[in-house]
């Protein structure tokens, strides 16, 4: 496995690839690797040829209060996970080589990145959209995998993809959870043991949802606020966001009739945490 | 000579050259090719193993009141130009498919946007910027050919490949200029004789500013004023902005020490025009 710091290295890495018919899957991380980073490290693993996992976290997708200083960091660590899984490159470019002082090219998905979590993060999708449109000039994947658990950044990536014509395909991988519920993220380092224990309300608050479609309740406020009342119960819970949204433009939907994305933001002490579910109403089970 | 319409045919025309070792010069295009375009050509044909010219004409960078409808169109006579100079490629794109109605991305190049020509064209370099990063991603050319008579728009360009690390180089190639001085520009047939004879007075405006320059004037206020007078004399001309601007960073420059582009923009009647040149204060000639 080989750690590649220079953009104009990995680039020859990958023109070398494709010119020998290999096909390149690529895993963009900000490090802090956990079995959920791991699952799509497996599955990018069986697609393809080479496997390529970045690791670098954006400064831009960052507010200027959130956690971007004491955001976890451990290369070592990182890339012996790497190692065993079989990745070929690891990517870990440098801030000042990333954004130059003279940068100055942001993308912007429109319509998408204004709603749910980027009207309590102004600016992030801009950061995330930018990062990954960059990387994958970089690296030039023929398929790039993204976790479920992310769902908003992952359908603004893909749209992206589609719209700016990249010659690759987005796969969205199922979210991992601990047994408790809680969806595996490099933040939940950050919580101390109370805190652990109530996290597992974001899902608990998500099947709760679930359950009442199931049962044939289609109003989404009524919804809204019966999982409200759930999450305030934990005492280190506040809720940020709960929304019922459509799963193509990402607008709440009032009267659930199709497919719907169930998505939250909710703090936990300090630690803000998220998580989402799909839900079909037409599907009982 | 092939003409593509589909991009999904393109991108795999280009993604076999690649596998070939062969390298794409590209030249981006709206049609209506004159000598200027076929420079350009002339110098991709000299690089590159495989030459593409894209002719679409591109909604997004025109304002509501500008001539997007009557901008010429003319594929039959396009084609035998490009075929005469050993074009390999046309892509011919449809704007449903460049741009279906979901559409929603954007690349935006800040500070260098909001000057000169965007003043008066508000989102152009938005929508310029934004067809472009699609043609590149879907031709995956080694070298783009751009002409210095769009100044800002290859600077733009060229920032913008750099910024998301595009694995590919920029050119940007002399502007050609009729016997009087008069810029090449596909939208020079919109001139009737009294116009085509005054607007000749954009490149005397500029060579005025050059032989100030030259003669150790450094105030860029006086030269402009000088620029202005000149201009005005002409009936069918009204100025809509004369810039002396530093090359990097396109902000007014009031001192002349260093090497500046005068960029122009001028109605005669109802055509606007452009030009430009680059003076370096350092060499006398």
């Amino acid at each position: 496995m080989r750690i590649v710091r220079r953009i104009k290295e990995m680039q020859s890495f990958s023109k070398a690839m494709h010119r020998k018919g290999k096909t390149i899957g690529f895993v963009p991380t900000m490090g802090a690797l956990h079995q959920g980073h791991l699952s799509l490290i497996r599955r990018a693993r069986q697609d393809n040829d080479k496997v390529v996992v970045s690791i670098f976290v954006n400064p831009i997708q960052f507010g200027p209060q959130e956690d971007y200083k004491r955001y976890p960091r451990n290369l070592g660590r990182d890339a012996r996970l790497c190692r065993s899984a079989g990745v070929d490159v690891i990517f870990y470019p440098d801030v000042t080589q990333m954004y130059p002082d003279s940068y100055k090219t942001y993308v912007c998905v429109v319509d998408l990145s204004d709603v749910l979590c980027e009207r309590f993060r102004p600016g992030h999708f801009k950061g995330v959209v930018t990062v990954v449109t960059k990387l994958f000039n970089i690296v030039s994947p023929d398929f790039a995998y993204f976790g479920q658990k992310d769902a908003q950044q992952a359908i603004i990536i893909r749209k992206m993809v589609e719209d700016l014509n990249l010659p690759m395909k987005i796969k969205i991988m199922p979210t991992l959870r601990e047994k408790d519920g809680l969806a595996l993220s490099s933040r939940n380092i950050y919580l101390n043991q109370d805190e652990r224990r109530e996290a597992c309300v974001l899902y608990e608050a998500l099947r709760l949802a679930r359950k009442l479609i199931k049962r044939g309740n289609k109003n989404s406020l009524d919804i809204i606020g019966k999982t409200r009342q759930l999450i305030n119960q934990k005492k280190s819970a506040r809720l940020q966001y709960i929304s019922i949204v459509d799963l193509k433009d990402l607008r709440p939907v009032g009267k659930i009739k199709d497919r719907v994305l169930i998505a939250l933001a909710v703090w936990i002490g300090k630690t803000r945490l998220i998580d989402n579910i799909i839900v079909n109403p037409k599907i009982m089970k």
